[in-house]
């Protein structure tokens, strides 16, 4: 335990300071500051947000980072991270961060050998190598990475098999026991997840459970996985009637503009998703009115850039023909002009939400940014 | 021609301030504000200098940057870079600029069909198509691009052939005539190249045709490609001798630091290179006892930076064992991080190096800098 936090105990007080129907401004105290809500956490995958310094990250605007507990576990080690210092000073980044458990990409990337009640075998993607995962594994490792805001371990099903959804949620809510009985650190805020798949009742006996376990925060997991978007939002009010209101919410791997709206709409605090960034790798780009592909032959001589009054970076000095130009190269500096772009749309409107909940008008706000992206015939960025 | 310039003519000043030995320290006056001599310009290929924004670029201490004329003649075509306003504005840049005159390219890139007096006709390196240059066409291409120094249209024969040197040297005299013909914009500086291998006899002859064409500017090409360091200082020592001292001096395509300061000793004020980020991107860094590879394993728990006394960002912030991990990881962070010390380390010389000849103790400066790099039985970076 560092001497600071000797001298500053941080407790992860969550302070509501707005609500708007179910939308709510909030503000989460961490180790390594406070971070107001809404808000949207940029992924770190392999402790680096693709293509971008830490420093430009801090220019658009990013407070929180995620990076992943089994990239890291796996490469360069969790160990190797610890003795030099944790993933803060490893990776340069001196605000707040949050890890995963683990369990998501154990699931979607690790060939799956065994799951039991005890833990996950699975074989490393780098490598082939055979690997576990278990509770007590995620959190040491979690320990040794040192963020903030640490996740439960968890299993997420295939959101429309039942049955698998209610074993998955039942393995969930044990390891999350297992979890708050491993954790050691007292400077680090563990988070439980929900699990149930599509199923109303499934999810709210699942919240009803994490809820009770008290913790400092609360996140929805297995979503974004392939459920429509109804499904999703309908989810997200079961869960939203459950979960303590006096502790953030925070729903996993989302999104895009719309789904950070219709999240903050149902009650959410924090979202992650690496969206922007691979976005941004794939020549892709948000705008108010859209999705739009930069690389398409009729930006080749626009000397617009990609959105009008736009005050990233990117749009500040680069023009639609010059971002063309660097995709048709193939010149690494495309990735990162366009995810500066993605990530300031993100957390600008992260923080335009937040502006609009405390001046009460959150709901027209959302109405006007909704509109415009699902305005028919309208092309984007036009 | 901008209103601008109509506003303050410049009429491209070279401004000796010191001289120590041969080494000379001036101001060179342009259109987008004054060059510090002696000065390195990294190379933006195709509009950009690869993995690094211009405001990364402002930070490392950048000032001339060179863009190469056969690459953007190409692609993106240099007629749609003046209808974006030209290259300072195309790439978001609005300091001093350079563009060779595509021959170095033409001769290494393009599969050559055929050199004549007139010009040289030549396959595209991307599509393979037909394409020519000629003195004329350079100079119009590179007027479309609007860089503040031009080069002219030049033949770099391989080093040690004396005939084809012979003949490539008398092509090249004639060839920067018609480009001081074809030149219209006032704005821009043409700057002549010397050529003949490595053949003090014609090197002599060719820097004596060059100089008597009274350019703003004076450059030896033909070098770093493939001869040894003492050819290349034998050609520096019989040239300097030869080009006007009230003019500026640039040795095309170098290098390395130690080059930098071989270079400057031997009254060069201008260099170039794609060597800082094409190493970078090959995981090696400049360091004050040599070069060194991160990659490698005994770097993995590596706590220090780079160099310890480094001021760049990337010494300023991250270890060696998280730019390895950058690096194994296959992260595009690891390109931008490693360019950034690169070009870091040449401008921050080249600014000492300056210093050093004001103060008139440039010989001690170079002698400590080449012993450090030299000095055998020292693993670099230790």
């Amino acid at each position: 335990m560092s001497t600071k936090l000797d001298r500053n105990p941080v407790n992860f007080q969550f302070q509501l300071l707005a609500q708007d129907n179910r939308a709510r401004a909030g503000i989460f105290s961490t180790p390594h500051g406070e971070l107001p809500t809404p808000i949207f956490a940029p992924v770190g995958t392999q402790a680096t947000v693709k293509s971008i310094t830490p420093a430009q990250l801090q220019e658009v605007g990013a407070n929180l980072i995620l990076a992943n507990t089994y990239h890291l576990y796996l490469r360069p080690g969790d160990e190797l991270i610890a003795e030099m210092g944790g993933l803060h000073q490893f990776m340069g980044w001196s605000n707040p961060m949050l890890t995963d458990s683990g369990g998501f990409q154990v699931f979607s990337l690790g060939g799956i050998n065994q799951i039991d009640d005890d833990g996950v075998t699975f074989k490393s993607h780098i490598d082939g190598s055979s690997q576990r995962l278990s509770p007590e594994k995620s959190i040491a490792i979690q320990e040794n990475l040192g963020a903030d805001i640490i996740m439960a371990f968890d299993e997420c099903a295939e959101p429309y098999d039942r049955v698998y959804n209610q074993l998955a949620m039942a393995r969930t809510h044990a390891w999350a026991q297992r979890c708050i009985d491993a954790k050691t650190r007292t400077d680090q805020a563990l988070f439980g997840i929900v699990q149930g798949g599509i199923f109303p009742d499934l999810r709210k006996q699942s919240a009803e459970y994490i809820a009770a376990l008290n913790l400092p925060g609360n996140a929805i997991g297995g979503l974004s996985v392939g459920e429509t978007k109804a499904e999703m939002h309908q989810i997200l009010e079961v869960v939203d009637r459950i979960l303590p209101e006096d502790k953030p919410r925070y729903l996993m791997g989302v999104g895009t503009p719309e789904d950070l709206i219709n999240g903050v709409m149902r009650g959410v605090d924090i979202f992650d998703c690496v969206l922007p960034t691979r976005l941004a790798r794939h020549k892709a780009v948000f705008t108010a009115t859209g999705r739009m592909n930069i690389s398409k032959a009729v930006y080749a001589h626009d000397e617009r850039p990609i959105e009008q009054d736009c005050a990233c970076y990117t749009c500040q000095h680069f023009s639609r023909a010059y971002l063309r130009h660097l995709i048709i190269a193939k010149e690494m500096l495309a990735g990162t002009l366009l995810s500066i772009h993605n990530l300031y749309t993100l957390l600008k409107l992260a923080s335009d939400m937040r502006e609009a909940i405390i001046q009460g008008n959150f709901e027209s706000f959302s109405q006007n940014y909704l509109y415009k992206i699902y305005k028919p015939d309208q092309e984007p960025g036009s």
